[in-house]
């Protein structure tokens, strides 16, 4: 008989730690990294993760481990157990808990794997402070000198969220890892989209993890009367964002990849009452492609489209670029790996991109490194009812199992 | 030699009165009715028209007049003196010490007039609490059920206002006036527009106050993953908002009188982050028209519009009415004692809607009811560079006071 997951203690893990930062019905589940709820969590997981027999430890960046087998090169998985306010029971905490399945399946049946095994749950992914913070500091792209003026939107301070927990913000730097001590990293996660479960497939390889662009932009008009100025004197910043906005959307639609999407998630006008021309809109505009060169396009197309916009209707336009994350490829060798072990289990699959970022794409930048998902119910995330089958998650961790037991060797 | 008003009196007058809530450098003023700026401008204004030799009094909304002359209805002009926050010197006080010029004049010269004339300062007219309060109530236009809720933006209650004031607030619909004691009511005031200025004509005779339509516009779709949601699933809130804007304005601008305007000064997008599609955009439209019947067809063919876009884009839309003024056409009898003055000084004067409301349009209701522009420099108003010319200003205060007599026979 094939080596296979425990459902029921995969389920009961995942309902158990569902239980810390749970709101009342309805609201889901808020789990900040460094709150007193996620600090809870991950006094649990290092307890589930001494009972199946791992060795554990915290690094300087808050990251969480445990490990089975000896030295050399190891083979990595993980996720996250922070979760967005009011999100749902499978954002990360999956990753997390069916690489604990696995490791505690394989120790459990006795297997010996030529490299070790690690199971990581990266700090803050979610990005309360800062997104992805701890699989930046263990990859070494955190900047030091930026973890003082790091803040959540409501103005609390990562270095006082840290020292809450007990941790120095200032020592994370130090969790950077030898990329010589890592084999490859493979990640299980909800796809977080529609297409899985609409084409009703099980397991999506992922091919890469999307750039993104975000950016500021501010139309500038002038604040006129709304009554007494005539429609074609008018320098209407909102108009003229309006304008930007469909015209962009179409353009990524029809001139990026097919897979291409931008979003405008806030405007703010000002001075924002009903009779008086808008004369500022500050927009939001993000996008992402797996393709950096056709995004870098896209980016620059869309610039020069808000200009040009921005000339014909007499008003000023300001991009200020918010962040940038260049797309990252996932690596043949764990792509292989997750395609095999799809062959073994006899389930179909599916190469895709992530729209979503995710800690792999850090790993991906120090080991070969890859992610494999399954449907997300109706592709919600983010909310209370994000959820999958019972079914489909036991086809996931299955399959995470032979893949790191083909990576492992 | 003709009677004319003394510049040099308006003009100290002007300058007396833009000291009361005057802000730091290049701010403007802020006195709006009831604070304590407010009131003492209003002490000022009741000594200056006892100096002028008028009769005095303040009604319980809050309107101060001054009279001159025995029994029998009343000539009226005026005004009001709140500004909105940061605003100029002319907007209301023009039309209010314009009025005390004419009246001081008239006096000074021993002119007899048949019918008594008055210059009232109307309360809240730029509505901190509620537009045109003052001339609502002494028009019998106040819901009295109503002023408890009465509360400016920032949450003050118009009673706790007007009690500081010494007023009380429960009173103000007995400042209802007799309508039989009026004769006609003429108000002078800046354009608040460019038309005057671009034409190079002293005078315009308004022919009537747009009536004003105000919606709020809640456009709903779905709170999607703006990275994992195909663009052709989402039902992206804002961009249906940004096409309604778009083409509600052309609609108005091609199928309107000419000169119908709209505006949306306000927009809100929910959840209102970068990575979510938003759900909700919620915004603010006005609509203004002096022809009543073109208003209601564009008031019905945007609301139209709005439906079919939200339709076609798998949207909602919910259209709540905010308010609804109907146009004011200004009285024949008061257009021709303009003209007449306009004939009597050779100035030049061009009929013109106003775009903006007044207290005159509710003063329509009561008794034939008109008003006069002049010049605004660059059309600039609410705003701390809102001015007119003195050579402008004095045009306009003779031609108020020849239309005064004209009208007091």
């Amino acid at each position: 008989m094939t080596i296979a997951i425990s459902l029921p203690r995969l389920r009961a893990n995942v309902e158990a730690l569902s239980r810390f930062g749970r709101n009342p019905e309805g609201q889901g589940i808020t789990r900040s990294c460094w709150s007193p709820a996620h600090e809870q969590a991950r006094a649990w997981l290092l307890g589930k993760m001494k009972d199946a027999g791992l060795e554990t430890w915290v690094d300087p960046a808050g990251n969480t481990f445990g490990r089975l087998g000896g030295g050399g090169p190891a083979v990595m998985t993980g996720s996250h157990i922070d979760t967005v306010p009011q999100g749902g029971p499978l954002d990360g905490a999956l990753g997390v808990l069916a690489g604990l399945e696995c490791l505690h399946t394989i120790k459990q049946a006795g297997r010996a794997t030529r490299r070790p095994l690690t199971v990581a749950a990266w700090s803050d992914e979610e990005g309360r402070y800062a997104s992805l913070f701890g699989s930046r500091a263990f990859t070494g792209k955190l900047d030091a000198a930026s973890i003082p003026k790091l803040a959540a939107a409501d103005g609390e301070r990562l270095v006082d969220a840290m020292a809450r927990a007990g941790f120095d913000a200032l020592e994370a730097p130090r969790a950077k890892c030898d990329p010589k001590a890592l084999s490859a990293y493979v990640e299980l996660h909800i796809e977080q989209g529609p297409h899985l479960e609409a084409a009703k497939i099980p397991i999506g390889v992922v091919e890469g993890i999307v750039g993104i662009r975000r950016y500021r932009l501010t139309f500038v008009g002038e604040p006129d009367h709304a009554g007494t100025t005539p429609m074609a004197w008018r320098k209407d910043a909102f108009l003229g964002a309006a304008e930007y906005a469909l015209r962009a959307r179409e353009h990524v639609v029809r001139k990026g990849s097919g897979r291409s999407v931008t979003n405008f998630g806030r405007i703010e006008l000002a001075p924002g009452v009903s009779n008086i021309v808008p004369a500022r809109a500050i927009m939001l505009q993000e996008m992402r492609e797996l393709d950096g060169r056709i995004l870098a396009r896209l980016d620059r197309e869309c610039l020069s489209l808000a200009r040009s916009i921005a000339r014909r209707r007499k008003l000023k336009v300001v991009a200020e670029p918010l962040s940038r994350t260049e797309p990252a490829r996932c690596a043949p060798r764990v792509m292989q790996a997750v395609v095999a072990a799809c062959a073994t289990l006899k389930l179909r699959h599916r190469q895709m991109p992530s729209g979503a970022g995710h800690d792999a794409q850090n790993l991906a930048s120090v080991t070969p490194a890859g992610m494999l998902f399954i449907p997300s119910r109706g592709g919600r995330s983010h909310r209370p009812d994000e959820m999958s089958d019972w079914k489909a998650i036991e086809r996931g961790a299955n399959a995470l199992l032979h893949t790191l037991l083909d990576l492992a060797g």
